[in-house]
């Protein structure tokens, strides 16, 4: 007798027909016959879940027919074949055993929650299908993220989570500090001498690890204090950064193309039962949208390109924001380019510089940058990332500028100086990836625990 | 003609003889004569670099000649049998394109450093022998601890750093806030609505989704504001916290040994050139600790019998602190249980419950709890776990004991409401299984930028 998971089951499914086999986990549901009962059975190793059936032929048959939803037990049996379909794998139960009682109030009942009252439960939600969907495409990605660049020589870098540098000006940062709140004191007598907060990226750090092993990548958390109430904002995310070692902005769009092809093809393949049933509970189209993108070229443009297309397009007024030369697009424009002209992925790159962040290679027209944003049907922005502006005094000018401090940051700038070369780079925002892997359309429902403004729970 | 990493031209070595190819990075170290010179060149992908060959058949052989250590090229030749040794390629270059030179004062110097030195170059000390072995020890670790969960069926997930949960009552934790700093405000004026910190474990909310997934696991950042200024200490690390649904404390050994065993073999495989260099680095018998805890069984005993053993050897007041029955143990006395007694690792279970935490499983003896700490030669307890408490009355009877408040963690009780299990797990600090595997003996030396009391650079 073997003790397995329900994922060893279904693997395992025409080889065990026939044997006794002992599985622990939950009751989904439960219905029960006067003489028989059917037990929908779940350990969330598997999203297709077995049928238990038992009848009044085992020892306790009345204690486990008073069983609710949501009881731990443990079952040994035969497996059999299926009423139902070939892959549900059955089991005629021989033994269960109670391993632990839920009451009949327990939250979750076997009907359709709202994503809102699941939110106020969230300790229990990953027990429900939609969320064992979710968190499940969430670490077979995770994985995926760090198969992709390992199996390329790229080195994980864990950059700092607490920083003294304020490191884009973001403003928008949580301060960390063991200081007692209320009282005034120098920041010099805080735990580090200094006053420090919550890093918003960590490429600056990441450059520094790409001078020294060609090809790195980040996968950690970030944070932004930003008080906004959107279906995309959360305070706290993970964020993927890889920084690359001659490689230019051309190359870095290669790049973000085949990575994301190979995360979408992963998913596809490792979760699909999984997206199945979220394909479903979207409402159709999230199955063909993935297939689709796995599959398509991604159309390249510069941002003057995109301009042009979009002024064209808004001959009709179209558009409630003009696209304009020189300025940043609206979502509604992203949206048209994906949705309504290339009918999939595109990158948009070569930005005014005015929008853009100081590191970027400034190009020879003056004017733009060489950032890139990949723009995706369904959510916009996926990708940014630029090639980096490797020449010193280009770098030192453009700091200048903007007053960014190069004393603070000397050891950014001195890249330049010691071996520098053209090198570039792209974050990705993770949870922004999971909204488009899964369809799901609110951030708080792809994080395990979300924080937002005023929303710090569990 | 190919770009290749050398870490491509040293697994295709004898394939490429002969073959022209293409190769980016950095000189290391650089030797001149009148008709010829020699480059120790890296590019970060591979420990073992190959020698660039050229003589003044190149073009620009006099601007080549006058490049200093650290300056970024770009080379094309021909690989060649090398005259040094068969395993270190040799390349004889045709054309060497000059990507960014590097100032004669360059920090970096083909010397010997104190790592003392480096930490305050953090920056650029990635590019040395010394850290270019740690930090791809850590990367390699890294993944080998994703695979090693992924490969048995643990979903991967990620626990907030933000939280509103004192969780252990620790008292050492960092504030988040976005008041300013100095003025009296109300909590509720917060970002968040309440006073909020950062996580100083994952451990409970991984606990609600191994209720969900029987087998989960986390590997994410922990902060604790310690102002301790050891070796062994970080404000910020890794920490891995897996937690296994029908899983006792006896199960939970076996996977704590397989999980470790696993990591060590897996390091040894992938890195033996980093791991020879560390051996030497660090005085030599890292290799043999390592082979030797890949072969070895670890020993389990009692606390009890942890004590017996060591009051035995205590007959001669060999130790600074008495052992004793019921007490915590110390330093000294891990290492002669690890060093001395069992000549390997050894698990301690069933501590004295005064000195453990509140979610541990009380045994029948109404003393102890269950416990396990993992001791291993040379780094003490390496890893710390326990069967979790998961009877609901003995759970809040302990918090009430404790003056742990059960309403602002009902979630966490609940679980045992609703369909608890024997459950169970344990946490490794990322940073100690580094200095572990690498024989390095300051935490500072295995973090990329370490963040210690007053000390919060780059």
């Amino acid at each position: 007798m073997q003790t397995i998971t329900t994922r060893e089951l279904k693997e395992r499914l025409s080889e065990l027909q026939g044997q006794e086999v002992s599985l622990q986990g939950w009751i989904r549901s439960h219905r029960k016959q006067k003489e028989i009962g059917f037990i929908d059975f779940y350990d969330g190793t598997c999203f297709k879940n077995p049928q238990v059936v038992y009848d009044n032929g085992i020892a306790n048959f009345q204690e486990i027919s008073a069983l609710h939803n949501g009881a731990a037990i443990s079952v040994t049996g035969e497996v059999v074949p299926s009423y139902k379909d070939p892959e549900t794998p059955e089991i005629k139960a021989h033994t269960i055993t109670l391993e632990g009682d839920c009451p009949e109030d327990y939250p979750l009942q076997p009907k359709r929650h709202s994503v809102e009252f699941l939110r106020e439960i969230a300790y229990l939600r990953p027990r429900t299908r939609l969320f064992q969907a979710v968190f499940r495409v969430r670490s077979v990605a995770s994985m995926a993220i760090h198969t992709y660049f390992q199996d390329r020589g790229y080195v994980y870098v864990h950059t700092p989570l607490i920083t003294a540098n304020d490191a884009e000006g973001a403003g928008n940062t949580f301060t960390v500090t063991t200081l007692p709140q209320g009282v005034k004191a120098d920041p010099s007598e805080d735990f580090f001498g200094k006053a420090t907060s919550l890093a918003v990226t960590g490429q600056l750090e990441g450059e520094t690890f790409a001078m020294a092993f060609s090809r790195i990548y980040t996968f950690g958390p970030t944070f932004r204090a930003e008080n906004s109430n959107t279906k995309t904002h959360a305070a706290e995310f993970w964020m993927i950064e890889p920084e690359i070692a001659f490689c230019d902005i051309h190359q870095l769009m290669d790049i973000e193309e085949d990575f994301l092809k190979y995360l979408v093809k992963t998913v596809l393949e490792k979760c699909p039962d999984e997206l199945a049933f979220l394909d479903k509970f979207t409402g159709g189209g999230l199955l063909d949208k993935l297939n689709s993108l796995a599959e398509s070229r991604c159309a390249r443009i510069t941002h003057d390109e995109a301009i042009t297309i979009l002024r064209e397009a808004n001959r009709d007024g179209r558009f409630q924001f003009e696209p304009k030369y020189g300025e940043d697009t609206a979502k509604e424009h992203e949206k048209y380019l994906t949705e309504e002209y290339f009918h999939g992925p595109v990158f948009v790159y070569d930005w005014p510089k005015d929008i853009k962040a100081f590191y970027m290679y400034q190009n020879d027209d003056g004017k733009t940058v060489a950032a890139v944003d990949l723009l995706v049907p369904g959510s916009g922005e996926l990708m940014g990332g630029s090639q980096r502006e490797d020449r010193y005094d280009r770098l030192c000018a453009r700091m200048d500028e903007l007053g960014i401090s190069k004393e603070q940051m000397d050891w950014y700038v001195n890249l330049r100086r010691f071996g520098g070369c053209t090198h570039a780079g792209f974050g990705m925002g993770f949870e922004r990836l999971l909204m488009y892997l899964t369809g799901v359309d609110n951030i708080r429902d792809v994080i395990p625990y979300p924080r937002t403004p005023r929303e710090c729970e569990f």
